[in-house]
């Protein structure tokens, strides 16, 4: 299971690397902004939690993150080099596999370091949605998360199933499939329906 | 007096995620990018200050700030959705009082990790300032903190007036209640009269 | 030699505040504006590195760095006031010492502190170049080190050069003097004769 675990964990970080190197594309940056914006969306949820835990953070002593970031964004450039096009659909299921891991995964971290349910649920959607926000803020545009899109609130959705079945006294490894399940489940409905929640605001004007 | 602290902790919480959320309501974010400006805005500061102190970071374990915080922006959006204005005056006063209080209370707990009083000082604005840094910088906005208004310089006023009085002697608590009401009067009079302070640079050009 | 660092530490901490002092001035900013840009960006990458690597801030009990910061930005201003331009290569040359300094410093704190060699460089890297990064964050632009001049490929290849020697046996002090001549050499080089490296992304489009 452990040993699952390892490689769901790569596979998340290597999609998330992967929208980052395309954001540095679309920005039309050099070779370190690609490798730096890659890396930051695949880590940078995860350090943030680190730190607010004040929990070794995870990638000081396993390069394996690293290969596996280097790996997606250079398989990334030569893809679209090659103008290859990667589907946009298996970008999303990829991605949605992997923030089910990183969202549990965070919020059991959380739990184990003591936190309260509720903390943990933001820490886990904290770890599945910082990323790519220091991309987007590095791209210089508002976030993506906060733009409509039924994504942060599937996090919350599945640490609260995850959450809850502990509270009911299920072991950790059901609820944290349960957990993965549920939001994986609503991030796909999401992408398959264009789910999406009402944005707030002056809906008059357009967006600046 | 630890328990008006608290209170006037929670104050300064709610007034700062009130902020945060009619930022967000500016930029036609989604409810969760309310809630997400809401929450930088109110605790970034404060977390900021206790990672680089490696001091516990305060909201892991306490759940009353989230309470505040999602009151203030639940009222907000309700108040903004029926066309209510806050009038713009009651949230400047309701934010000086947060203010007074966040500054000197991150400069007092610079002090207990052993820092100069220079560095307590910053430590202190830090807490005061960068939870709307963080917000701003979400927006996509260059930090209104650096755009000329009497803001950041009441914080330092305040955190001297406090750690001159602690070294002239005085006790902790009449130092911090010199210290806030110092920053409280500097900050109602700038409101007041529209201080200013000298903006730097090419003045002939307009801002991009 | 310990007391040439220091001095070297304080030179590349002041260059670096010059760059954060302009950067404000070209945006129009207030005083602390000024002040605010000037120590992020000097402080700003060994800050991040020290909270990854779970190590005090060094600034926290050393006011020097400060000191070093406000006289260099209190000087650039005096001298943009006045019309005197500092002339740019002058500058770029000192930003390269100060850098060489910097990056391999911080390469060999991240090694002390038991990292590989890899993560090390990254480190020291980061220390090298974040604060540039959050600085051209709050002046919200898209970081500088993105955009094809040869600057965080100098960095990684003076770290490179350090770790190789330390893995051939070389002992401490002629290794991280190496590194720094490595760096510094291929970063004036750089400058020379305007090296760059290829930008990625859509050629046709010009820059948003």
């Amino acid at each position: 299971m452990e040993l699952y675990f390892h490689w769901f964990d790569l596979l998340g970080i290597a999609v998330f690397a992967v929208s980052g190197t395309l954001a540095a594309w679309r920005k039309q940056m050099d070779g370190f902004g690609v490798i730096v914006l890659a890396t930051v969306t695949a880590i940078g949820g995860g350090t943030l939690r680190d730190l607010i835990l004040d929990s070794p953070v995870i990638w000081l002593t396993d390069n394996s993150y690293f290969l596996a970031i280097f790996s997606a964004a250079v398989l990334t450039i030569l893809l679209v080099r090659n103008r290859l096009v990667i589907p946009n659909n298996t970008l999303q299921i990829a991605d949605a596999i992997g923030l089910a891991f990183f969202v549990i995964m965070g919020t059991q971290k959380a739990l184990d370091h003591g936190t309260s349910g509720f903390v943990a649920i933001m820490l886990g959607t904290m770890s599945g949605v910082c990323g790519g926000m220091i991309r987007d803020v590095l791209c210089r545009e508002i976030p993506m998360v906060f733009r409509g899109e039924l994504y942060a609130i599937t996090c919350i959705f599945g640490g609260l199933v995850y959450v809850q079945l502990l509270g009911f006294g299920l072991a950790q490894m059901p609820a944290m499939l349960a957990g993965m399940v549920a939001l994986l489940a609503l991030r796909l409905a999401a992408i398959r329906w264009h789910l999406t929640i009402p944005v707030f605001g002056k809906k008059a004007n357009d967006l600046r």
